[in-house]
């Protein structure tokens, strides 16, 4: 071995820093997979304080000045490109963290896990007013967070940063446009066709207990080693964990398809989370590019694998064999797993394409929020109308409504975009394996999904972090971020279905 | 409020900064939970090492230099005799954490974290040669640990200090002995003894899930607050947590007895947590006295009320309920619950008698251990010697001997022996009990208990750490610590059963 530069002595030395704080990270991790799917509820207040403690004392050890120096005395040129783009992305992340003062972190941490039950009451008591004074004050501290980071910059593009540091916002909203303007016309077409596909074949209560064996036999099919990780209920499924332990969640509902998409769409998580490599734990080259392209590859699943006929194929006999009551014929299950509800409110149960009607509403609305356009108090009915121009339906209560999901009262603002995003790039990604994977589809009707899998660790989760969004779809894809092949894909879709 | 001393501004900023320490210190007390409990096999590598950020994280906060000097900057005068007891306990964790390297700490969480993989799978393959590496390397790392706290003292008694730290090892030693001679020759008796309880009824394949339902039972009459906490299974049962959120674990084998008194053993531990003060979370007022009174707790339980008879009086006809193949009268059963297992080579498995002869053996090899007499190798050989001295049976291989406990996996030299301690102090505290509670076997009788637990968290648990364990035992039952009631109470017991 060639005896180390100064550099790469330094490299190491701020690698074993890094991973200690990524340590940390990952415990928090834990934690709250552990607060969301076993704590026993009055459990709260000391979670509270722990994930406070646990995300501040990571914000410390971040922000310590050896780390700049560290940072500072590394000459990159004396460094494998590999282990400058690792230098990228620690830069980044210290150069965020320290604008950030720790009573901060400290005070996001706790209100966001307060805001979390107080949600969960909410939601509940369906009574928006238990959690707004929560929100407000959310908001409030991640506009001064945001502040503290660039205040040169509009906080709302800070905070989506958080999430997609690379692709830029103005793409994100470009694309989210695109979106709108091709698809609203298009979902009216589709309420106007006389297809109306039945999903009353699924909605028949199904226990709760043979959904759940169904839903782990569906992750033996995919592939899912379980020496790596869990399957347990939630009632937001999520997915988090390392790629040493990576903890899958789902819910079974009266309707078998919620669960099973569910499943499916984490296990795309999951996925990826195993297949980034073992031995970079605890650095940025062990860790997802980050949202768009996690949601791409649950999205990839999800749609272009779950919902797609070849995979049906292979399922229904399967299904039929735990279910004997579901008679149904391949064509007929493909409609109604595809279907579009008319009605629906809740985005965790839209179809592809209205789907991204509720990201557009919630991009816009988090967008005023912390631009202050709006306040609080109006959300209900800026929701409800929003809903109305964009899908046709209007909530009765905000608990089907503006209390739906659980991302604002984590302080999440930002993120939603990037279940477009990764939607959008999933068509991308998928139109690629397609290319490159011989006879794809057939496999897929066998029940075969390895090379699908060796093809995506390949091309995706073996690199990290390693290469910037952008990058790496050029990397994995050669071409650059394109809605296109989405928006083409999702129209032959729905066309061929409902006949239009 | 009158203004504050200067002493009780620095008293209040000392306790954020330990109920930050705690915070994370119980963070990791939910992450070696849920390595036992939850974690997928492979997931070791990664929590061995936030395991290790954890444990070294907190040992650096501890021993900040602005620690040392608050505890000097306050004047104990100017602060309650309760803050003074708080101070106590925090000057002497942070004497003993200053003097230990931040790498120490470190190694020896990492090294024990593999030990007890490595300890799973001797034990599995019965091969004590897997795990003997692992424990030479911790006994050699808690030897120095010992040395750095304190090179003057035996290090064995520094060990064990860290389990009970006020009782003193000569009050331990002598306890150990005073019962190895009395109660080896009353067990040698028994054996002489025609009485020959029958345990078959116990043993029928019941099946888990009807021994878990009845678990939950239990823990309803005894009134567990399942709002504080969880119910889990565990090869290795055992309780962690706090007074926000306690997880009970106990484990259901083929005798129905040994998973039932596993969860009356645990909700002991779990019922001492949640009677610790809520509001002082976080520090040592709100922590139990240690290991001593810990166990006393759950030997409380398990002993003086599970295995009376005025318990299973209530309990028998319950248990006939969820279980009708059992039929046995309450006077066998008594017998049965109290039965001296002859050729028991399991210490949790043990009855109250014989359990004493398994961490007497323990005691004595891991003094001998740290304190270099014996070596590693040697371990199996002493063990089953002894066994066979104590107890007349000698276990044919190591997974039924000397591998059958995880304590030494963990580095925990110096625990064994408040398990007697605590076993000794459940009867002295039981008798006073009795003394002061109106008709307390009645109330058993009639499956009521909360004047027991109301009695408990009023004399012991509401303390916390306000008093060293020997003022405890005297504030809360008015005596000094005597083993002579517990060797009355169980000469009395088994002489009655025994016929002897």
């Amino acid at each position: 071995m060639p005896s180390q530069t100064d550099s790469e002595k330094i490299y190491n030395k701020l690698i074993r820093k890094i991973k200690r704080i990524k340590n940390i990270g990952n415990a928090e991790g834990l934690l709250r997979w552990d607060q969301q799917v076993m704590m026993p509820n009055a459990g709260t207040p000391a979670r509270s304080q722990q994930l406070s403690a646990l995300s501040s004392i990571q914000h410390e050890l971040l922000t310590d000045e050896k780390i700049g120096k560290m940072l500072d005395e590394i000459d990159e040129e004396e460094i494998s490109k590999e282990r400058r783009s690792a230098i990228r992305e620690i830069k980044r992340e210290f150069e965020r963290a320290k604008r950030l003062p720790t009573e901060l972190i400290e005070k996001i941490s706790k209100a966001s896990s307060e805001a979390f039950s107080k949600w969960l009451k909410s939601k509940e008591e369906n009574d928006f007013s238990i959690f707004a004074p929560n929100l407000e004050k959310l908001i409030e501290l991640k506009t001064k967070y945001a502040e503290y980071i660039d205040p040169d910059v509009a906080p709302y593009q800070v905070l989506f940063e958080d999430y997609e540091p690379y692709l830029g916002l103005e793409i994100a909203s470009d694309t989210l446009s695109k979106l709108r303007k091709e698809l609203v016309p298009f979902i009216e077409k589709i309420k106007e066709s006389e297809v109306k596909p039945d999903r009353s074949t699924f909605e028949n209560n199904f226990s709760g207990e043979k959904q759940r064996e169904f839903a782990q036999h569906v992750l033996d099919i995919l592939g899912f080693k379980w020496e790596y990780g869990r399957l347990d209920t939630a009632p937001h499924p999520f997915t988090s964990g390392t790629q040493y332990d990576v903890r899958v969640t789902t819910r079974f509902e009266d309707n078998l398809l919620d669960g099973l998409f569910s499943t499916i769409h984490e296990f795309g998580h999951a996925n990826y989370t195993l297949g980034l490599p073992k031995e970079k734990y605890g650095t940025p080259l062990g860790e997802s590019r980050g949202f768009t392209f996690h949601e791409s590859q649950s999205r990839l699943w999800e749609n272009h694998i779950g919902r797609s006929r070849p995979f049906w194929e292979y399922i229904l006999p399967e299904l039929k064999k735990k279910f004997p009551s579901i008679d149904a014929s391949i064509e007929d299950v493909y409609k109604t797993v595809n279907k579009v509800h008319e009605d629906n409110l809740i985005r965790v149960d839209a179809d592809e394409l209205t789907y991204h009607m509720h990201i557009i509403l919630r991009f816009e609305i988090e967008n005023d929020l912390i631009e202050n356009n709006i306040e609080v108090k109006e959300i209900p009915s800026v929701w409800n109308d929003k809903m109305e121009n964009y899908l046709g339906v209007r909530p009765e209560n905000d608990s089907e409504g503006c209390l739906q999901d659980v991302h604002w009262s984590h302080g999440s603002f930002g993120y939603f975009p990037t279940y477009s995003l990764g939607s959008v790039l999933s068509a991308q990604i998928y139109n690629s394996a397609k290319n490159d994977i011989d006879r794809l589809e057939e496999k897929m009707r066998n029940g075969k999904f390895e090379s699908l899998k060796k093809w995506l660790t390949e091309k995706i989760h073996r690199y990290g972090k390693r290469y910037t969004t952008n990058e790496l779809i050029q990397k994995s894809i050669g071409e650059e971020f394109n809605p296109s092949h989405f928006i083409d894909y999702i129209k032959n879709k729905y066309s061929e279905i409902y006949e239009i």
